[in-house]
């Protein structure tokens, strides 16, 4: 006992030796460069408010490719190509439209039909709502649902300090909630919005139907609405819903990764994959999600080449398509990377938000870990403080999948995320230009430790 | 060596031994309260949005100790009293104006008059600008002075990753620059704000003239104003600037303390003071600034209370009188401690924005900082990692100075802080309703752990 203590204090006794004065100042002079000289805000700037929402097949998505294209350009890539892929052409068609039916007058509700939903055509469906606070109830009440609107009212829980778990607790009644409830019957499909946020803003978000079972519409509600629509419901059964979406999902189209290529100077095959994902959602200018992470990824390497840093391995910077609802672009990077025999040494993702940074998570091996948390000192005066085991990114799941490739996530702070996630309020205002920036700043440390010492 | 390595090994580990199950649960119980049924945002929209802006002596003053009482009263405290003290009144007396005088237009400058200052009177001063970027500057410059308007254009340096230093830096120019300026017989200042924000909002503040020199007008710009009026300087000298304010410093009057007490069981007579200040700018709304502390506040009280804690030491919130431009009321609250006999046990403060929190900054002796150390692992599941030498509150620091009692100040993630402190941008909207939680959650930690086990 007494000698795994030791080995344990020996291990964080030696860390501030490991924090090498030269490490210090190479990551102080990136911090500098970008808090002062950044480009990261302005190219939000420009990707938000010139090109804005970019949903996967829509002229958004070709506007946002010839963005990503030019800005990776002009931040000092030696390459840049666009790497084709099919993606989902999913389009919303038209306002949303859903209201509590009531006399003398009716209440509208603020919905957002949910990501690769069916639409209800233009007469829309009108019926009596059934509330289902979770599938344990709905499995309960299973009789009741035929013929009906099931709403499933499940709250986010706030006691989670991280936003995300919540998150990921909520998530199951957008994804499979529809087809869990079109297989007893229901007619359409409402969902609480997964969010804490103080207003009615609905949230979006992918939906994925089980083949086995109609495709019913589903929308989101924000919510204050949903709390009027519970409380309506738990004091009139026969509370009754119209809800109109004229969502349809069309044939797959051609996308396309955005890759930009800085070559390593010692090991220029292996590869070091940055990357947030190019496509957001239709009601907003994914301004957080995702680019922030687009515009973080570009800066590191605008940041590293201004300083006059030269890699030993090959960096790419990968604008990812289609991350909403398909994960092609993900896909098919790691798909062709295998094709090609190429090495993936490392790959890091943006895809938590443009807030304040706290931590990046990982998928490495123990020991891999161990060598990146002799680093955190060298984190800690930008904002840094977790190195977390678990975490990476959708995009780059498929390259851990595919090759092994460690893996890292910026973990930003959360709490904000889930008052704009998928909502009409993620846009560029809602973006700190320093928040952003300090992001970049660690990324570009974590890149330069990682390209400087191994894994 | 080795001896010494291995004391701090035990030190280290010994750690989470001390982080005692009990206490982890206590403190999870406070923050499932306040996440879930917190009321710091709620009464923080009452405040603003029904008191609003609350300069001392201004009616909106009057009203907040109004507010202050019955929210003390409704969060439980036994007892809430006013605590007299008198305060400066300063008035801004009416629209500020400037420009640029031009041909064939004359260019708009949005200012704000410096708190504390004189007023140009009705008929406004009209100048040449002189640009002046230090005080080292201002010396060498000292004969150009005289019958100008004295433009300091001190950059916020934006390399500091934490913006206090920065505010640190440039806050001179806001303090002393006027009178520096009318030591050499310039008419007015104007003072680029002391922010890194990306609008053009006018950041104001309080300015300190020194009595052996003429009172002179002072205004604080804008920073894309500031920009294009040091660079119309620069093209041409004979650039005169129109400026009217119409500030006033008015007799003092009353203003209060707002103090909701609640009687410890076991040492009653050793006070726990956590406050933040009631008034606020009068241009906004002063959410963060200190909107934000005081909720937070009377959170601790509410919330402890609410789990059904029983504190050994008296629990004190004070909401401080005129903090922004005199600090009357901490200095009242410290005096009438010593004219009473009081002792004072601890204080903690939360005055730097409702942002989420990173950590606490303590005035207190090496051994109160190594006992409070080692509680630190039971703040990062709540955020807080940083527990730094250094640190407390301006309504607090009398205490200290005073009784020598140890301080303690919340530490927010300070990125966004300048944005909006002291602007019209500190409204409620910019606060947003878990991050003002988890600083509350924090402090009601902290305030449990100090009163549990003393200093």
């Amino acid at each position: 006992m007494m000698h795994r203590m030791f080995t344990l204090c020996l291990l964080i006794v030696t860390l501030p030796a490991l924090a090498r004065q030269d490490d210090s100042l190479l990551i102080r002079s990136i911090s500098d460069e970008i808090l002062v000289n950044g480009k990261a805000y302005e190219n939000l700037r420009v990707l938000t408010k010139q090109v804005g929402a970019r949903l996967s097949g829509s002229a958004g998505m070709y506007k946002a490719e010839a963005w990503g294209q030019k800005t990776l350009e002009q931040a000092g890539a030696d390459k840049v190509w666009l790497q084709a892929c099919m993606v989902p052409h999913w389009v919303r068609g038209g306002k949303d439209e859903a209201y509590i039916v009531g006399q003398p007058r009716n209440t509208p509700l603020d919905i957002l039909a949910l990501g690769n939903s069916a639409g209800t055509g233009p007469k829309g469906v009108k019926a009596l709502v059934i509330v289902i606070n979770s599938f344990d109830e709905l499995e309960l009440r299973k009789e009741e649902v035929k013929g009906k609107i099931v709403f499933y009212n499940y709250k986010f829980n706030n006691k989670l300090v991280k936003t995300f778990q919540a998150y990921g607790d909520a998530g199951k009644y957008r994804g499979q909630g529809p087809s869990r409830a079109a297989k007893y019957g229901a007619v359409a499909v409402l969902v609480r919005s997964m969010s804490n946020a103080a207003d009615n803003n609905p949230h979006t978000g992918g939906t994925n139907y089980n083949d086995s079972f109609p495709k019913i519409p589903a929308a989101a509600v924000g919510l204050h609405d949903a709390d009027k629509l519970a409380s309506l419901v738990s004091a009139n059964k026969n509370t009754t819903v119209y809800l109109k979406t004229l969502a349809q999902m069309l044939p797959d189209t051609i996308g396309h990764n955005v890759i930009g290529e800085w070559k390593g100077t010692e090991f220029p095959d292996q590869i070091i994959t940055i990357g947030g994902h190019l496509d957001s959602w239709d009601p907003a200018e994914g301004a957080h999600d995702d680019g922030a992470g687009c515009v973080q990824s570009i800066e590191v390497l605008r940041a590293l080449k201004a300083i006059g840093y030269k890699p030993k391995r090959t960096i790419r910077i990968v604008l990812f398509a289609n991350e909403e609802n398909g994960l092609r672009g993900g896909t098919k990077y790691a798909q062709e990377a295998k094709e090609k025999g190429e090495q993936h040494y490392f790959a890091l993702e943006s895809d938590e938000g443009g807030f304040t940074p706290r931590g990046f998570g990982f998928t490495a091996s123990e020991e891999q870990l161990a060598k990146i948390r002799q680093w955190a000192p060298l984190f800690r005066p930008y904002g840094v403080f977790e190195l977390n085991a678990g975490g990476g990114g959708a995009d780059i799941g498929p390259l851990n999948r595919t090759f092994k490739t460690p893996l890292a996530g910026l973990e930003p702070d959360s709490q904000r995320y889930f008052d704009i996630h998928h909502a009409r309020s993620d846009v560029f205002e809602a973006v700190n230009k320093r928040e952003l920036e300090l992001g970049a700043v660690n990324m570009a440390a974590l890149i330069y430790l990682v390209d400087k010492y191994g894994l």
